[in-house]
């Protein structure tokens, strides 16, 4: 039986393929010989699932798409504070190829554009790094971005060196407001070879997997970074990450991405899936013409946009009910699904709606499989006010879902397994 | 019982009580003369519970929060491709108070800017109101969003008007380059009058739950604009709404939402709540100052970030085991929770992977609350694959979560309440 | 005999009447509806005479070319002082449509753009001018620079309200940063009744003369503004005239100017002539295509390019002797010509490095034509210096071109027609 | 007997030498070590004189006074074509310190900008130069406007490479354009050293004086460059020389100007005088702030602003008459001064008017010291004109100002160095 999503996948490729329009990018022979032709999606599951169709399995050079990881790495490596004093986070509303540096301060504007993106490469490993080390942990990150040891295509490496006046010209303007602190030569050598990693369609797939399931590599099963930096990613990857094209794609497309001047272009949709489009020729922006498409048929057959979110809060209390009568009376709330501020919050309201006259009150999340980490508090702060008032409760968790230090603070309560039975019945 | 939400909140305002800093719009006299210490917070479920604390049935003038809500008015009257062509998506990048005209076109960068704003306000209704027609059925739109008749502060839209040199200016511009069809005048006139429109802050928290619940208002229940509709709105909020600041915002905050000019702020978080804050001194931005530091408390607390989206899909599949043997044997897949496409994906890989070789399988949907499009359209595949294959499908959907016509095409599928017991046992 | 200076400029109007391209103005139809095929060239002499060929007496609206000489009316009225509080001097680098607001104040960057101009227009005459008055001091005004009493076309000025959609919208945004104080509709009608103010190239090449003489009409000989307020102009004519081509136009034209969306244009080279042409057909810019190629071929078949002075200081010494010898010994220097700062220096110096032991100087300023200020000044502390050792010092004057003030602080000069002969010979 | 000039700039230096605002060039030692006190100005006259006040022998380096002559060097070697090509001549409104190339072709906006001046110092020499020969044939070229060999000042040259970051930045960018052919480092390092010339007001004040003598140095009498090149320079001085200040300096001042970070100030009047300033505190603009206000001075005291032309037309006829009558009678008009167009106009007039009968017409130009090419020309057409008609025409011309080809193109015309007598007296 053949694959559901597969075919999903070969079909929108099928749609796309006759795109002959855009053109390769051309400023240096290797990625003027690419294969026009070149074609391949793929989907990564955040537990490691890969689908893919067409050319998957084709190594280019990653480029720009190695902006958001390498972002990551600084902020991992460095701190919020001193990436931020370093890169902003504004939308540039400008080509790519544009500096785009804050008045005054010489400040990027974002990580996403080459100015920010060179400064974030300098900002990787500790300060003591030279640069020959900082390139190494560079490259090793991305590798843990994408769950295998990745290298460099040493030829487009150096022919991008001698193409590298534009990017010369970013690092020694950076160098000359106190941006960089290196050698601007050597920033941008480590640069070109950041970008010059090959990856696949495949390899970036994951590396989106990555950032949509919070720093996990669903392959290995490493935390690459935190949780706030991926955030952090994520945002930013939002607002800035299509250039200045950015609007539309966040109307139309909603998807967190980065394109890259090979072909490459990845999206990440927070706790779904992972997304990585392949095909050399390139729209007027800078990004891939049919990648683009295929993102726009994703979104919309699929409905992947972030602003797209389902009415999870409506189901959270699936029963509500009290079992037994007078002293043996429990009043039972039984839960299910995944409980967010504003589940925790109608539980909240069954509960105080109810003004519960039971001696005993049983919180059931048997059905429950995730709790986060608000409404561990709030669950927390109800069983409080109940025990406070001299009620027994009992939290049924029997998958641990509520392991917190917040429940803790609920006073003396019961954690069981199996719902108690009113011994009255 | 007290509630734990008004006490979150009542708690929140505690903590920025003390901070006198900013100061209030002076370009008008009413709005110098606003309370400066008035402050509020609430937050609006999508089944219409409002939590407040502090100044909460305060009136005050709507001003700029009311753009997104007539540039969704406008998206439903006249369709996206009219109002695209007249009014962008890109973040401007600049002063509430700049033109920001696309140039050549002079269409405006986006509707949370004046420029903007005022076209959205001209394309609310059909081509053939007249102003006023056409500003009674903005402010009846406005009410559809607060679920109850809001009435106009006559007092500040006639200072206002005697001040709108600047809006008269981008009218005037707006015409010239044929954005506006209109009087420019007649249309400053009513968008005023929109700005004047009279709100409190649990108004503004139902309106924003109308965002957050796609377009359903809460108290009312009425459907005030298309899914589509609130997708853009909000997407457009999260990139445009707050003026320059956009990417600190969206990195720090990542709430969709808007300021207004006497204090107003709002967020909308899709799918949980709507949120609404009121203190009138204003930082350099024409940002509510305590209304910002709200939301930050709010966001960093309760993880309501739109890049916070807890792993969802994790727990789909609750069980999967055969019952019964041989020619009686049924293979049971029990889903549970919210299920789309990762979810949705998991399910079809377990069906997969097992390669079932029993008669009948059986797609228990009893713990699933919501489906959405992709994994009704996901599901109904499985279905046509494996009565195709000659085996028996049940569909267990006691509560109706699957109604949708892509069931239809699933083949002879049979759709009942209880899971079928093997009569092998 | 037929003129050489009509001769020429019959010639150069047929280099150039081939050229067909460009276009219409084509915003009102009064504009739209002009013969394309007028052209026209008129010099105006300082004395009043004028030289014309071709469509020199067909009459268009002024438009644009107001700008200068409005802006020398405010000048005039109110001081330089109130005036560049309004209006800057800078050039915009922008288009003739751009607004091109100085940011923070709100000041138009200059007078030659429409921003500048309208405030210029709403400076013209006191304070407390109605609308209507001020209108008619502009027209008046402008009937002084060009010598005869100036009517509007009344058809293109209401079709040009009808279309002032741009103007209005200036305006408006010129109130909102208090740089207009009246009601800018208002405003805007005057200027639009300015711009709608008929002229041939005949009165257009009155008007630039009046600026190339420095201020007086060389019809009427009426003082229309001072010398200080033309300096002003001319200089903001030469760095902002042209548009954003003000460099191309100040290196290979350098005759500072000004063009009208009519099809006129004019020039003034101070000191020497006013230039008008008229063509319809306007290039990208909004300058007349064939105005543009007439003033090139006057540059540099003329030399009138501001940066193109002749060596007039070599000469000023025409004849330096001692008359006589001894007790009766007259040191004569005969000087010529036009005298400012770099003569006065040579004859100062002639005086000095003879180290005159004669007991008389003769300063012969028979064949001297004219004498500056600072030539004046120089003289007269040369004669001072010479009468504080004991010398007898003759300022021979026929035609009185030392009548200064300086020469009374001179010391006890004998003010003579004729050089005096030394009685020794 | 002390000279009035010196004195002048001796009272002008004691008005601004109490001024202690401003502060050195902070950012290599070598300029933050200035002499902050050190004051001087120095007027260099066509003629080679030289007047001086202050620290006028004081070296310090040239920096960006260097632009317009190495400008100057590129037009006069490559061509105007090619120059402009590569750098553009429109004011960039910009500070000293912006990249300011025009968007797409990467062309600076003028050279007087630093990425137009390393652009200009590219374009000295012919193509074959390697980049040491090219800085060579700079030096001298600026040796040869100053009239001796100039040396660098090393120390300064190699603080500035170490500093060179956002020159670099400039260089790199142009070569990724292909505005640049060479290396970008080797063409900073020559530019650098272009800006370490050493020079003191003295020498300024020549090289100004070469500017406003079109071209000929005063003290070695070589012609530098050619007429039109200095038309260029200056032309571009007077709208780009004083960076973003541009508007003011030429509407107060009105000296086509340049300054220097190092303290360096220099004005160029057209045929009358190179005037250098030296004083190292800079205002925000980069300018010496007592050098700016030596300059104002100077123009308001001596009337040497370029928009200050005097009425030289007026006087050109000295005398006209009939002398003799019938057969014998000779029509003399007796010119004087300098005469330009508007000069020959006035005597083609004359003549015109005269409607000449006499048998003989005498041009009497013995007190005429120039005439430009289009008066040699217009003369020459009178002359032509009366011939035609069968008339004796004189040209009485003792001192050959009328050498021009155009005179033979007057038909048979006697050149006389006396005024014939008519027989008939």
């Amino acid at each position: 039986m053949l694959s559901v999503v597969t075919d999903y996948l070969t079909e929108a490729l099928g749609h796309v393929e006759e795109d002959r329009s855009g053109s390769l990018a051309g400023y240096i022979p290797e990625l003027a010989a690419a294969d026009p032709h070149c074609l391949g999606a793929a989907f990564a599951m955040v537990d490691g699932t890969v689908y893919g169709a067409g050319d998957v399995d084709t190594a280019f050079t990653i480029q720009s798409i190695s902006k958001p990881f390498v972002y990551a790495l600084a902020l991992a490596d460095r701190g919020f504070e001193e990436v931020l004093a370093k890169v902003g986070v504004e939308p540039s509303g400008e080509a790519f190829n544009q500096i785009s540096l804050e008045p005054g301060s010489g400040r990027p504007l974002n990580p996403m554009i080459n100015a920010g993106a060179i400064t974030a490469h300098s900002l990787v490993g500790s300060h003591d790094l030279d640069a020959a080390e900082r390139t190494r942990r560079v490259i090793a990150g991305l590798s843990a971005f994408a769950g295998r040891p990745l290298s460099v295509d040493e030829s487009v490496c150096s022919s991008e060196m001698a193409h590298a006046h534009r990017n010369l010209a970013i690092a020694h303007m950076l160098r000359s407001y106190g941006i960089l602190d290196d050698d601007p030569r050597a920033v941008v050598d480590g640069y070109i070879r950041q970008c010059s990693v090959l990856v696949t369609a495949r390899d970036l797939a994951i590396m989106a997997a990555t950032l949509a399931d919070h720093g996990l590599n669903p392959l290995s099963g490493e935390r690459v970074v935190s949780e706030s930096v991926i955030r952090q990613v994520l945002s930013v990857m939002a607002t800035c990450g299509m250039y200045d094209a950015a609007g539309d794609w966040a109307t139309q497309v909603g998807i967190p991405a980065k394109s890259g001047v090979a072909g490459g272009l990845i999206g990440a949709l927070p706790g779904q899936v992972g997304i990585a489009t392949f095909s050399p020729r390139l729209d007027a922006h800078g990004n891939s013409v049919r990648g683009v498409a295929l993102f726009e048929q994703f979104s919309g057959d699929m409905g992947l946009h972030v602003m797209s979110v389902p009415p999870a809060a409506r189901a959270v209390v699936r029963s509500h009910y009290v079992d037994g009568t007078g002293a043996d009376a429990i009043r039972v709330v039984q839960m299910q699904g995944g409980i967010r501020f504003a589940g925790a919050e109608k539980i909240v309201r069954e509960v105080i709606d109810a003004s519960p006259t039971e001696p005993a009150v049983a919180l059931d999340l048997t059905l429950v499989f995730s709790l986060d980490d608000v409404a561990q508090r709030m669950l927390a702060e109800i069983a409080r006010r109940l025990t406070g008032e001299g009620r027994r409760v009992y939290v049924v968790d029997p998958e641990a879902v509520f392991p917190s230090t917040w429940l803790t603070q609920a006073g003396p309560v019961d954690v069981v397994t199996t719902l108690p039975r009113s011994t009255a019945q």
